[in-house]
């Protein structure tokens, strides 16, 4: 016997199974829901089903979209011969909202972790590699986080793509906008030096 | 044209719209959903649209249940002389997790706020009253938190079981267990000191 009904229990488990949503907010979350009225939280459920209903990977460039080819990979206006590879799907939305890149996109779906057991076959390294024999490629961007995994993961794309013609560049290091040089870690710190760049007057 | 899918920001919006889940963990939540597989997406909503289908307030107590009257209430072990009037159904949860109370509840759902507009008649405690009036009740605890808005809730809640006869009392106030005096705030302190007690050897 128990003062809590089934369905609350239920929902506060499949609240915790999400990340960073311990027992106690899971329960803070049904609660809310409880309290509030039904509407929102079946609207929460028919979202969720949708989710992967609505959702496909795109057969050019593995991002998750509503179509296939993806709206960036169909958008003539886009500039096939740079493409900018990424870990995740966020990261394609992250470079999006700078409105600083105009070509398209390759999304790995991680990166290589021996320790995980990602593999290169884990990730859509095969996809890129097939896009860029295709020809039209000059420059193929990898914007992997800059982590020891990350670097990994750009050390060996550089060298997958090295027997083909075109040019491999990584996002820059550096000290973060707004960042404090005495605040800086000293692998930022040395970075941004080794990187530094001449100032144009 | 966007580069994501409208199922994915639908999911994220309503994320969004949780207590204490911003747009950033929204997204999070949302992307690990699409990496995991579908089924962990539709439990989620499935367990959301039977929280309400699958709940009810208890008659009596006014505790979210399953049954009607809730376990609480249907138990003839538990004792009817006492009612705990606690403010939402998850002090509940917090109070059968003692085991130090085997009374019955009431929960009121919410505090008095003037500012949030929340007056006695949007509380349940007609229905305390009701209760009460019916006889057999010999103390009302009221456990309330030990906020302003829960003890300007204390303190109403008396006036108004004042005319029935019942012994209205409150949960003690004092240092938390493991606490330190050194850094208890001045009211904890205040209040443990006035509330000190014999120790009996």
């Amino acid at each position: 016997m128990s003062a809590t009904p089934r369905a609350v229990t239920r929902l506060v488990e499949a609240f915790s199974r999400l990340p960073g949503i311990g027992p106690k907010t899971a329960s803070r979350l049904t609660y809310f829901l409880l309290r509030g009225n039904q509407q929102e939280a079946l609207m929460l459920a028919e979202a969720l089903q949708a989710l992967h209903a609505q959702t496909q990977l795109c057969s050019v460039c593995c991002n998750i979209s509503e179509s296939d080819p993806c709206d960036v990979c169909a958008d003539d206006r886009r500039d096939g011969g740079i493409i900018c590879v990424v870990e995740e799907p966020l990261d394609v939305l992250a470079i999006e909202n700078t409105a600083a890149f105009r070509g398209r996109y390759h999304v790995l779906h991680g990166h290589l972790s021996p320790m995980e057991r990602v593999g290169p076959d884990e990730l859509r390294m095969r996809e890129l590699v097939t896009r860029v024999e295709a020809g039209g490629v000059d420059e193929v961007i990898v914007a992997t986080n800059p982590t020891l995994e990350g670097d990994a993961t750009a050390v060996y794309l550089t060298r997958l793509l090295s027997p083909l013609k075109v040019q491999v560049t990584r996002l820059a290091l550096g000290l973060p906008r707004g960042g404090d040089v005495e605040y800086a870690d000293r692998m930022t710190l040395s970075e941004a030096i080794a990187g530094r760049r001449e100032i144009s007057i």
